[in-house]
């Protein structure tokens, strides 16, 4: 930690700075330049909080040398994590997973017919929402519990994995009970009692990216849930809110290779949510999956404009497969395989 | 609600979107323009969600003419809403409201030492927090429970109504219990089992914008604890993220007249968190008076750099006492008091 | 457009609105709503201004139909611009184009030297800054008209067309003379005075983007030199200002299908710029191939952390090779050829 | 300037950057962190590029101690910079300047009808757009030079100075000739070229802030105009795009007390482009006013509805006058006078 302070510090203050960080067990190296002097802290500084260094009147500005993360840390842990999620591996070089479904859960028949579809179109796992975080109180909100039960039925006619939402720490438990892999949607990204919740459970978890949070924010929600046992994370891009209007958000894929240096972590993406146009999936899949994605996440309606929920951003089972057809090709390409 | 058309769009495709929308009960008035069709829906809109249209892919665009909030609505309920937290009055225009206190509760002693010095600068609440949102699994989470009952004894000794933020919605009814002032933190702005909590409730809410929220994601979520029964919502923007550095947030001070004009609801301003330096705290808060908040929300520690979190942006009594004095003179000015 | 007028608007403020589209000589369709009332004009709107619409006090807010921009559209000209540099062509269905070389030229013997490195790598066209945009009036400010003669001389020895920046008017011509590809940089892109110059020449002109520019601002720069008699602009993509801080810019690969679909013309990726970091340069340009690029332009240097500038954002000639190497393999992927 | 290395960087490496620096003239002092080394460098590090540093793939970061600008730099000249304009004297504890008038100039009989009208309400200047930078090459450009001729005719049947906005260096003659105090608009902030042409003549320079520059670029442009021989330039922040749609920019408030720590320059707000609706412009006037402001530059039009630009950010004349007659009063309220 690399602490500036004024050059007008009176001695006696920046005395009491040096003993300060000493008595904490760090040591301090002092420099003098021009116009600051600079304290140079080598030793164990999480504890410190550079936010509360600076309100001290004489600090000009205090930045971080190590990342305010540790288990995520791929400089502490130089292999990839792979997670299990119901024997389908996620990361390192293994296969892409693509992770297919409605936005909501509309009832066992139809999450059961787009389950069946988006398996034969040659989906690895089936989403859907049960619990529906919606801007609007007006709008629908999901089918709960029931829409759980829904989703399990689809599990058993098809075998695949099934993805959902939780919203918030008392329904942890159904999620346990039910589901393969818990999401945390961009919303409750900095939910930090729910992060604790999904981080004392056994199944693995799957972070999306908040709509305004630094790649910081994120991994350190990723650290929450580690720090509290649980060391199955998966991250996901869905696209961070910017300035432009004519994509609903504005996809980052640095993020892919990113994640990948700075943490162990396995990343996949979210096309759907990252543009919110249909038309844009495909596109940027391609570009996920040639980026060095671990899989990809898609909306998948077989009649949008009926869907109960977020028609925009769902291809019909024809163009997924489409876009499956031509993700094997990109995969290759990169030496991956889908 | 306007919908645009693709001019190519086959007439089976609009003679079935036209009917589609007469069965939901609304009339469609349709205008031949040179390069699209436009559909113009008259009626109650609310229960037609724009994405779902755009799934069509003869749909150019969906634009909504009604705002999709009512019960927050200025043009449904042209009076103010006056909220009375334990007998203070914020909104209208009433005298506007100041609440001082740290960060965190750092125990008993520190909260009502605190309370009694922002109480003679002339503060009319305490805000203090128990359950902290932190970004880093690392950093101190706030004393919980017990940092309720301290700022309860604070209350006790001062008389001022207390302001505390609730993370989850299992801990609502500690807070209807002891807190006067139930803040909804901006991470959790849209944590929407939490605003449904506090919509049951018989206690004022404090409602911060998300950082990265729209003017409109906000009212919407003011909107949310309204339906749920809970009309007593205060506003309180405390900036928001954008690509500048030298400040924490921006500081976004026409939401002031905006929510004025949109809604009937009061709104508060945090410059401590909108700004995240000490230093920019007074002319920010003055600003915030000339342009018409209805009150100040604002950290205040007497030792900002010993704090347990958060002390950049923490005024020392003395600083937060002359800014009282000189908001008073702004207030005045602009026709209010305080 | 569509405009929406406030229900209590007096009967003869309408009447003169009404009458005044008239007059222009567009036909107004009112539409009677609940809250609103609305005016759909049809005809030719584009001399009408938003913007003007909203001053006055009754009209709540204004929507265009149409987008603002003609030339460029790809409504009025189906058919891909595919744009003739040198002989080399660029957009359609035509070979990806690889342009490389140094941020800045440093002499004759540098830009000679990287040019023959970045043709042997297998690049199309031999990029370099002879007039540099620079943050700072104390930082390199390029060789000027000396760098334009040495990249003459690197064209000279290598036969590849040659793409350069132009930052002011007045030096136009230097760069008709000289020059094969007349870039127009971020910061020039709202630059009108500049834009309306290179619309004069026979040039073909590469547009960056703005660091803040919407989609729809960036096509109207292009418009501005169409409009002005210059058909052949390609755009470019080089990353936009988010809160982000891990990489200089956000790369914004949506709009490779948003441009294709909005407009005829080809577009190119800076994943240099877009990134700021050499390490994921490879990736990005990756997955701007796969998501449907017209090309790369990328920076190059064989001493990186001695170039006189931007050397952080620079792949040595070996790693670029290696791009080009996997790009071929994407693009085939795709059915392209590179 | 402080310099993260890698642990792992080879031996010869760090030998090889320390000689580099010393070469340079700065002497670096070496920290050994656990997981990372430090060079602190001490010296006139203004010449060393942080991202030529970057390059090395063994540093991991790098940090400025001190600001990388000098002539506007608070820290090297305490004394506020008070500007003259044609004897109206703008900064310091000055009276705060009202510079009204017309987006754009319409004809003679237009601006000095508008003159006269702004200086009755008790404007110090007259502003109004003779080149307009314009985002449709289809909408009105401005009168050009006639425009200006129409402003000096203003200028004569008022006595009130004029504003006017440079768009192109070949321009700045006739400004020299005839304007009172030059403008930069926000898009040719980084024009370097137009900067340094205005840093060459003996009129004050107005430097808008662009729509996405963080306050150190602008600073740093300022500090173009500075090193170029131009002392007189006055700040002008006119807000920054943002995720936020109701307003068309979000005005930032902060600046006025950053720009007054970190630069002895004044600063003026423009809440006309930094709102983009008239209803905002008297709140945010009298929120900039109590925060600091040295200045305010608004648009007035007798007309809105009618102008040829804009006219959805002008105030008519009765608003202005009131706005005037507000501002004195939150003027005296925080010590100044207007």
């Amino acid at each position: 930690m690399i602490i500036t302070l004024k050059k007008e510090a009176p001695q006696s203050e920046v005395d009491r700075l040096y003993n300060d960080f000493e008595e904490k067990g760090v040591h301090v190296n002092i420099i003098q330049g021009d116009n600051f002097n600079v304290f140079g802290l080598v030793g164990d500084t999480s504890q410190i909080s550079d936010r509360d260094i600076l309100a001290n009147e004489w600090v000009e500005n205090v930045q971080r040398v190590s990342a305010p993360y540790k288990l995520s840390n791929r400089m502490f842990h130089p292999e990839d994590t792979i997670v299990d999620v119901a024997g389908i591996k996620v990361g390192g070089n293994e296969k892409i997973v693509i992770i297919g479904g409605p936005c909501s859960v509309e009832g066992s028949e139809q999450i059961c017919r787009i389950a069946e579809e988006v398996k034969d179109c040659g989906a690895d796992m089936i989403r859907g929402g049960a619990y529906k975080p919606r801007t609007s109180p007006y709008s629908f909100q999901g089918l709960g519990y029931q829409g759980l039960l829904d989703m399990v039925e689809a599990r058993e006619k098809t075998g695949m994995p099934i993805v959902s939402e939780v919203m918030s720490a008392d329904k942890v438990d159904e999620f346990v009970e039910h589901v393969d892999l818990v999401q945390i949607g961009a919303r409750n990204m900095q939910n930090f009692d729910l992060l604790r919740a999904v981080g004392h459970i056994n199944k693995p978890v799957l972070l999306k990216r908040g709509m305004s949070a630094t790649i910081e924010d994120w991994i350190m929600s990723a650290e929450y849930i580690m720090a509290a046992g649980n060391p199955n994370v998966i991250m996901c891009e869905r696209g961070i809110r910017t300035f432009e209007k004519y994509t609903r958000n504005t996809m980052d894929l640095a993020v892919i290779p990113i994640i990948k240096e700075k943490t162990h972590l396995p990343i996949i993406i979210d096309p759907s949510h990252a543009t919110g146009d249909w038309k844009l999936i495909e596109p940027m899949s391609l570009a996920a999956i040639a980026a060095g994605a671990d899989g990809l996440i898609i909306e998948v309606h077989d009649c949008p404009d009926k869907a109960w929920s977020d028609g925009a951003q769902a291809l019909k089972p024809e163009k997924f497969k489409e876009l499956i057809r031509k993700g094997k090709i990109v995969a290759e390409a990169v030496g991956r395989s889908l």
